[in-house]
C-alpha cells in the first residue's frame, strides 16, 4: 500500500514537473540574454566567442578586451578579425585594462602562454585582419553603462584575469546587484592549479583584483579548472569542422589544433584540449550543465598563496555565500552541445 | 490546474516519504552498529569517545590508540581512564602505531599540541587512572579481525593520523570492502588547514600513509576542517555539565574549558572550541547531518604539498570516486545532538 502511494505520488510529480519545465522553456524561448565576455583572446578565448555568437539564447552586445594569454591590444586584434570572420562585425570590442591591479609596467605576456597559444595568441594562424578598431568608449565604462540599461537581462562572463570586471565593480557598487550573473573562467578549489599546485593562471596574473571581486560580496559564478579540465576537444573533433569546407571551419580547426599539439607538451595524458573559455560562456546560459557549491572565498596574494582560490575559514557560518563554485560538469552533454553549436556557426561561415 | 496537481503530488509524496522513514527508523531501532575508534587522546578526541559510549545506535568494540595528540602511549593511558570513568571499562584499548610511517623514531609531539591539549593530553584534569592496561593483541590485527567478524556491520572512524587504518589495510587489503564505513577527521579541502595555509594537523603528521590511504580505493570519509570547524562548544555548553553535579560532568567541562582557553590563544576569533572528532563518530551513524561531494583524492607527500588533500585532476572523469568529502554540515542540529547525548551521559557517570 505505501509503495502504491509513493509510485502514485511520484507519478503524478513527474506530470506536474514536466508541464512546469514546458512552461519555463516557453517563457525564455521568448528572450535573448545580453552578454558582454571579457577575453584575452587566446585559442580556447575565441572559442567562448564562437560559442556565445551560436548560442540561440544569447545576445552578444560587446566585448571587453583583457590582456592575459596575449597582451590587451592583441586581444583588441584578435577578436576583431574573429568576429569579422564569423559575421558578426556589429560587435563592439572595447579596450579594457593593459596591466594588473597596481602594475606600474604593461603585462609582459608568458612564455608558456606564448607556447600554448602561439605568438599571435591564436594559434599563428592566419585570420584576416579586420579594418575596424576597438570602440572610442573605455571598456569599464561601457559595461556599468550596459548594467544600468539591461539590469537583470545583462550577463557578465570574464575568461581572463579579473581586472576589468574588479574596476568595473569599484567604479559602480551597484553594479554587482544590478546585472543578471557575473560568471569567470578562473581558479581552482578541488584540484591543483596550472601555474603551480595552488594557482590558476587567470587568477594568478592578477590575484589582487581578483581578492577584491572575490569578497566584495558580488554574486558570481566560478567556472575553475575544478570542472573545466573535465571537458575534452580532440582532432576528431577538429576535423569534423575541417570537413565543413568553410573558411571559419578551417581557421579553427587550424587553431585548435595548433592548441591540442601545445596540450599534448604540456599535459600529455590528456590526449586532447581542454574547454576553459567556452565552458564560462555555457554555464553562463545553461546552469544545469554544472553542480554547485556556494562559498565566502578570497583569494591570496601572499608569497605563499599568490593566487590560490580558497574557502574563508571565519565565514563558513555566514550567511548568503557570495561565490557559486561549479564542482562537477555534465562533460558529454556540454561536449555535445558545444560541437553542435560550433559546427552549425562554422557552417555558415 | 497545474499547480493543483502539483500541490497534490506533494502531499502523496509528504504522506509516502514519512511512512518510509518510519520504516527505515524501526529497522535501524533493532540493531547497533559496531565501531571502532582510533584516537590520540586528546581532548576532542575524548568527546568523540564519549560521543560513541552514549549514542544509541553505536556498540564500541574498542579503542586503538595513536600518536598525534600526544604519544601512543599516553593515548592508552588516557583512553582507558575516560573509559572507566564513564563506566565502560568492558571496552578494551589497543597498542597502534607509535610513529609515521617509515619513521625511525618514535613520534615526539609537537609543542603546539601541547599547548592546545594540556601536558597530559586531556587539558592537565586529573582522571584517576585506570587499573586496566592495554589489550595484548595488536591493533591492527583486532580491526582485521573484527572486519572479517562483523563485516558490514563494522565502523572504524580514525580521528588521529591515518597510521593504523592504513596499516590494516595494507596488511589485509580486503578490509576496505568488507567493513560497512570508514570515516577520518582530518584533511582540509574548501578551506585553509591549521598547521598551514594547505595541511590539517592528523593528515600532516603521517601524510605518507594518508596518501596511500586515500588512493587505495577505500571508501572513505573525509570529515575534514571544511566542516570541523563550523561546529563549537562554549563555555555556557560546559557549564550545564558542570552543574550535573556527577564526577565526569566535571571533568569533562574542566577539560574542554582547558579547550576553549586554548582556542582562545590560537583562534581568537572563534569564541568557543570546535568539535573536530565527535563530528567524525557523528556523521558516521548520522550521515544526514553533512552534504558530501565525491573525489578521487591524493595527499601531497612533497616539501611543497607536504599534508594538503587535494582531488587527483587526471581522474576527475574517472568512476567511482573512493573519498566522500564533507562540504556542509548542519551545524545547530549537530551541536544539540552532542550536547544531548553527551549531557545524558555525564549526567549518569
Amino acid at each position: 500500500m505505501k509503495n502504491l502511494i509513493y509510485m502514485i505520488s511520484m507519478l503524478f510529480l513527474l506530470v506536474a514537473c514536466t508541464e512546469k519545465n514546458n512552461e519555463v522553456k516557453e517563457e525564455s524561448g521568448n528572450k535573448k540574454v545580453k552578454m558582454i565576455l571579457d577575453l584575452d583572446t587566446g585559442i580556447d578565448d575565441a572559442l567562448a566567442l564562437a560559442y556565445a555568437l551560436a548560442h540561440p539564447d544569447i545576445e552578444l552586445i560587446g566585448v571587453m578586451a583583457s590582456f592575459g594569454n596575449v597582451t590587451m591590444e592583441e586581444s583588441v586584434t584578435n577578436t576583431l578579425a574573429l568576429l569579422d570572420m564569423l559575421n558578426h562585425a556589429e560587435v563592439p570590442v572595447f579596450k579594457g585594462a593593459d596591466r594588473a591591479t597596481g602594475e606600474k609596467e604593461p603585462f609582459h605576456v608568458l612564455e608558456i602562454s606564448r607556447l600554448i597559444h602561439g605568438k599571435n595568441g591564436i594559434g599563428d594562424v592566419n585570420v584576416s585582419s579586420s579594418p575596424r578598431t576597438a570602440n572610442k568608449q573605455d571598456g569599464v565604462d561601457f559595461m556599468i553603462e550596459s548594467a544600468r540599461k539591461y539590469g537583470k537581462d545583462l550577463m557578465i562572463v570574464a575568461v581572463g584575469p579579473t581586472t576589468n570586471l574588479n574596476e568595473a565593480i569599484k567604479k559602480e557598487p551597484a553594479l554587482k546587484n544590478l546585472v543578471g550573473k557575473v560568471v569567470i573562467m578562473g581558479g581552482a578549489l578541488i584540484v591543483d592549479g596550472n601555474v603551480n599546485k595552488y594557482a590558476e593562471a587567470n587568477i594568478y596574473q592578477d590575484p589582487v583584483a581578483a581578492n577584491e571581486l572575490f569578497t566584495s560580496g558580488t554574486p558570481l559564478t566560478m567556472v575553475g579548472l575544478d570542472v573545466t579540465q573535465r571537458t575534452k576537444l580532440t582532432k576528431k573533433d577538429t576535423q569534423i569542422w575541417r570537413n565543413l569546407g568553410t573558411t571559419s571551419g578551417k581557421i579553427f580547426a587550424d587553431m585548435v589544433d595548433y592548441y591540442i599539439e601545445a596540450y599534448n607538451i604540456t599535459s600529455p595524458r590528456l590526449n586532447g584540449c581542454a574547454l576553459h573559455d567556452p565552458l564560462a560562456v555555457a554555464v553562463a546560459v545553461d546552469p544545469d550543465l554544472v553542480k554547485i557549491l556556494t562559498l565566502h572565498m578570497r583569494v591570496g596574494t601572499s608569497q605563499e598563496d599568490w593566487g590560490r582560490t580558497i574557502g574563508i575559514n571565519e565565514k563558513m557560518n555566514d550567511p548568503d555565500p557570495n561565490v557559486s563554485v561549479c564542482v562537477d560538469v555534465e562533460v558529454d552533454e556540454f561536449v555535445t552541445r558545444f560541437m553542435d553549436l560550433l559546427s552549425q556557426l562554422f557552417k555558415a561561415n
